[in-house]
């Protein structure tokens, strides 16, 4: 029998009164501390019905309180009950300066220290020890306790990868990062990112939807040997000889007494205050560990792909273009006999062209395919309602890419539906002179995403034109869609790009409630040719390749620069793509590459 | 008789042995913490030799140590006599890191707590106090005891700035930022910023070459109430009614005890830890004060220049681009009849055409007049050796402003001295690119100069090319040519760009031993039109007014849209200054602004 949140709630009290608790702290995060969150681990959600991808719960002895931002102010009334819960705004009102307000001196506040990070802790301890009040972490936590029908993690088998597709073996990586480690004046670190896991051990898994990873978390020592904390039914066998000498497989359980252990032994351990969970880090130093604040030591050489990698996502790019431009081929057909399809079953045909694909393993993210005025809205999903029809004379912008052995893709396309407006060609054309700058753009070494971030919004801000998310986010290999640490982005400082760093090139323009246009390529830096005065510069190369719609591009608009750009860029994609194709699809991708 | 450098420290080191004092610390800085010091407060230079603008001296019993950065690497070993002193590169050897390795626990090192900020402070008492060595403020600066031949601070009268110019009373300022100074939840502020003190009062002084303003410290109070430690005999008859209500004028050296009345009284005091003195903190927090961390609340407000303000600017513009003008229309005529002038000449000349302006005051800065591959170097004097004579066919490079009662000016003209070379029109036009981007970029609001700089970069970049200084500086109004908070430069992030702002759109390019290029004009932040969808969008509007010389513009590397501004900008600047032209000047500028 489903549990009603009333009931849930009671249940937890109940919990929470045992452990003489007088408010409990629920976030959405879990243990791992992902952007997405299994099934098994959406406690968030299930004490509040609350399925928005941000927000906190509170809950005391009588009351509870729901803090959300302003993307979900209305979501969030529709979705949970209002008996049960007030509802706050997470800017205006902190949770946690809201708590110390609700409690008097010497009650106790409870939070699971596994599902928040170190600094989170360390701001709510000063908060609520301003008013004395106690922050507690509990030994059990009292969703777990109260969550009869919870599912299970999933119980996939993980795969371990070639190195024909990593290029450099598990026991190399762990010798490099370990030294990095050492260098940093650390004894371990504490190894959280579940893609950051994977990457060190050449392994991939099942375990996120779309994400290829393996739950559970990592130390790893500065002399390269590591312990992996999961589940060991779900490691193929095989693995000791794949990872080579130094790695140890132990069940998550055993994550405590581990870090009780290194902090025994009085290890110097570098953690992220941010991305790493408190547990591990409190644990450790209580134990008398002394904690080195840093970032992940795994980031930057995961994000820094080297030629195998690269050559890899160059060969996925060459698939899924061939796939993509099927699907645009096949769409612009379907439109041309009157066949205007729903966002839901364009969605599904544009991923059976991808899942026949060498190597293809799953979607890299649920696919956005938006019809008309559904565009606007940058993250919509025709999962959450009706699946709208293309409207004719319309754009139809369609954001996807797949996980392939050898790479990750994630490309968006806005085509025209017909006859395409005059403003639809003027905002597509502003839209790709942004995407041309970038891809096209050389910067000096030591150049960060948040400086080159204008260069793409350039055209459309004289025009008093812009879009309210990043240019561009990085992409694993095989591995997750959105991987830090660099970024393209307003304000996005410190993480210098690098050569073999992967990027997604996605300026956009959504006008309310009207229409959606982003030119989505993936690039990657390289150090190709020096600058003038001996300087070091990077440039990018472009790993997409599916022509822009030509019927949306304003030539007028275009400088002779950016026209040879797209005539270059249209010329590789059809030397590229061509042998994949032929008869009508190979037709449509002549048409569709021609010059301009 | 002008002691000797190690009779001057054996004059400290007696002092030091006075206070038990193991070490002393001595920053270039002086209590004023600002760009600039006046030459009484000259501590490091008067006990080193030493007269770059950055560096560190720590004196301990029986040796001494300076610490530079890479920009004085060669300086500093021919101006510091290497018997009394160590050498050491300042991000290599971090000072008191260095110094934690040479004393033992328990050893005193003293420092004079108003030449350093808050911050400093903190992390020296950290990174000693790891070895148990003490740091103590001293009473009596070692140095000021020991420097028998002190030069008196400057006795110039200050100035009263009549609200014409100012276009807001100093009560009505006082009365605004109070109320700021509130909102953050404090009673007071540590206004330690000089030139903030003298925008908040209305005064301008002679206290620093180039800077008008007079010396001292002040406190403004929640009410708007002010107390200005300084020299009273300084500040003109007619003060009282001047300010209006609420400022107490009293001696520097009564500031200690004010600052221990705050504390007693238990109040919130705001300050800057990065550019307040450590003293005056301490001071009030060890007396019962509550240090609230925060910046300068006079910063932004000053920054946002007023109407009156920006009138002012205008005007001063104009009269000052005429100057320029007749320098640009006098040297060509000169360099055309053969005379080929040194720099210090050619600098003196400027300096006459500026000074006979209405309300002219004195130079913003020191003229940067460079010939040749002189201007290679960014920052390069004539005055620090022989000023060279202009070559011909080469191209000239002057960097020059002005202080007058209605504004502060800075411009920087590259010339050509006979006939440029392609590479000289290409470096240029590719520089003249960049600043255009500037000039004529829209920003959404809360876009800051950080995002803006790769704008004026991206033709340079695009090639190869780059230049290693800032794109844009923050400009008072007659007040500091060099302004915060705001700046448009590689990695600054942080304070966004706000109607009002002035600052310098200057991109350059320098070849090693060859030449330099700098393309300088002042231009303000507007907010003239709406964005498209409600978005609050932002534009420039330039305030210099002198033309670009054409003879080094190639239009072939200009789009229509860049010939279109040149024109624009060279038709304004010639309906705006040739009525303060007449017979050959006027003729020379009709030249310089015809069409492209």
């Amino acid at each position: 029998m489903t549990q009603r949140i009333e009931q849930k709630l009671q249940a937890i009290r109940r919990h929470m009164q045992d452990a003489n608790l007088d408010a409990f702290i629920v976030p959405r995060a879990d243990e791992y501390l992902g952007e997405y969150v299994p099934k098994h681990n959406q406690r968030l959600l299930w004490c509040s019905d609350f399925t928005g991808s941000a927000g906190t719960v509170i809950i005391l002895k009588d009351r509870a309180a729901i803090f959300t931002d302003g993307r979900y102010t209305i979501q969030v009334k529709q979705q949970v009950n209002a008996e049960c819960f007030e509802f706050y705004h997470l800017v205006d009102t902190p949770h946690m300066a809201w708590l110390s307000e609700q409690l008097a001196a010497g009650e106790n506040v409870g939070f699971d220290a596994k599902v928040h990070n170190l600094n989170w802790y360390k701001n709510s301890v000063k908060t609520l020890s301003e008013k004395q009040i106690n922050l507690v972490a509990v030994e059990q936590n009292p969703i777990d306790l109260s969550w009869t029908d919870r599912p299970l993690p999933t119980q996939e088998m993980g795969l371990l990868l070639d190195q024909k597709y990593t290029g450099l073996s598990s026991f190399d990586k762990r010798q490099k990062i370990g030294a990095d480690i050492a260098e940093q004046g650390a004894d371990a670190a504490v190894i959280s990112a579940l893609d950051s896991i994977a990457w060190l051990l050449n392994i991939r898994g099942k375990d996120i939807h779309c994400f290829c990873v393996i739950l559970g978390s990592a130390v790893l020592m500065k002399d390269g040997s590591m312990t992996f904390f999961t589940d060991p039914a779900k490691i193929p066998t095989g693995f000791d000889a794949h990872v080579g000498e130094g790695v140890t497989l132990a069940a998550e359980s055993e994550a405590a007494a581990a870090y009780q252990s290194l902090g025994e032994q009085g290890l110097k351990i570098l953690a992220d205050a941010e991305t790493s969970n408190a547990f591990c880090q409190l644990s450790a130093q209580a134990a008398g560990a002394t904690l080195i604040p840093g970032t992940d030591p795994a980031a930057v050489p995961k994000a820094c792909k080297n030629s195998t990698e690269l050559a890899g996502m160059q060969q996925a790019h060459i698939r899924d273009g061939a796939s993509e431009v099927r699907f645009l081929a096949w769409l612009e057909n379907q439109v041309a006999q009157g066949n205007l399809h729903d966002e839901a079953f364009l969605s599904d045909k544009l991923t059976s062209f991808r899942a026949g694909n060498e190597h293809y393993v799953e979607l890299s993210f649920d696919t956005i395919s938006a019809a008309g005025s559904n565009a606007a809205m940058c993250h919509y999903n025709h999962m959450n309602g009706t699946p709208a029809q293309l409207p004719m004379d319309s754009i139809y912008l369609v954001d996807s890419g797949a996980q392939y052995l050898d790479g990750t893709t994630d490309i968006t396309r806005t085509v025209a539906i017909g006859t395409a407006s005059d403003e639809h060609r003027k905002m597509f054309t502003l839209v790709l002179k942004g995407h041309i700058a970038l891809a096209k753009m050389k910067f000096p070494a030591g150049t960060n995403g948040g400086q080159l971030d204008s260069l793409a919004r350039q055209f459309l801000w004289q025009q008093g034109y812009d879009y309210d998310h990043g240019t561009g986010h990085g992409v694993g290999c095989f591995l997750n869609v959105h991987e830090g640490p660099q970024r393209i982005a307003k304000n996005s400082v410190g993480v210098a790009l690098k050569p073999g760093m992967v990027v997604s090139n996605e300026p956009g323009y959504y006008k309310q409630d009207d229409y959606g246009i982003r030119c989505e390529n993936l690039i990657y830096v390289v150090d190709k040719e020096k600058g003038q005065d001996g300087k070091i510069f990077y440039q990018f190369e472009t790993l997409t390749l599916v022509p822009f719609d030509l019927r949306l591009i304003e030539p007028a608009l275009l400088s002779k620069d950016e026209v040879n750009w797209i005539n270059d860029y249209h010329a590789e994609v059809m030397e590229k793509i061509s042998p994949l194709l032929s008869g009508a699809d190979l037709t449509w991708l002549e048409q569709a590459t021609q010059k301009i």
